[in-house]
């Protein structure tokens, strides 16, 4: 057995190949990571997605998948789907916020023109 | 062949079993939805993830799935975690005008109570 296999290799049961599409992006320190994106999407899916891309852009794109494949973990029913709805709700509340204290100032820019009125009445 | 074959079985040219898995979530008319949930998580992968749910649940389940599937299409490398980074930048875009917003109510309510202040000096 090598001991420098990577985490994907060693969750495969297989040999490390020189050109390993996932040693670069799932060290052995790190068993979980493998483990959650192929629970998910299967080793084969993830090594067909990293080979389309660019070499530059493949780490980005194992972690976006890492990230899903851990939403999807956690919550099986709506994975990051469900962050992206709390997301849309937190925007939605901080808007309403918005314009209550738009509103607010409104109202005091109203007072404080009455009041420069009635001074000069 | 049968016309009545769900989307998913069509896509995978079997036939369609009474009690398929996929058939309630991927209707005949429309195709394509079965076809980008393939593609990122296999027709395995996702068959075993509603089978693991209860069915009142397998809906959504399979409604989330297709929207992460076509967000990983459209934005390979990102997926809906591009779409989670956009929404953190909106919501930190509308908190910062709400902070400025606020800061322009303190500032009129000190020269309101200023003006206050002066009229009885």
């Amino acid at each position: 057995m090598n001991p420098k296999r990577c985490a994907a290799c060693k969750y495969l049961r297989r040999r490390c190949p020189k050109d390993c599409i996932f040693s670069p992006y799932f060290p052995p320190n790190d068993p979980q990571k493998f483990a959650c994106i192929h629970r998910i999407y299967g080793a084969g899916n993830v090594s067909k997605m990293l080979q389309q891309l660019p070499d530059q852009t493949r780490a980005e794109a194992a972690e976006s998948l890492c990230f899903e494949a851990k939403c999807r973990v956690d919550d099986p029913v709506y994975g990051c789907v469900g962050i992206i709805h709390l997301l849309q709700t937190q925007i939605q509340q901080t808007q309403n916020q918005l314009a209550k204290t738009q509103a607010e100032i409104a109202v005091a820019q109203t007072n404080l023109s009455q009041t420069h009125n009635s001074d000069f009445m």
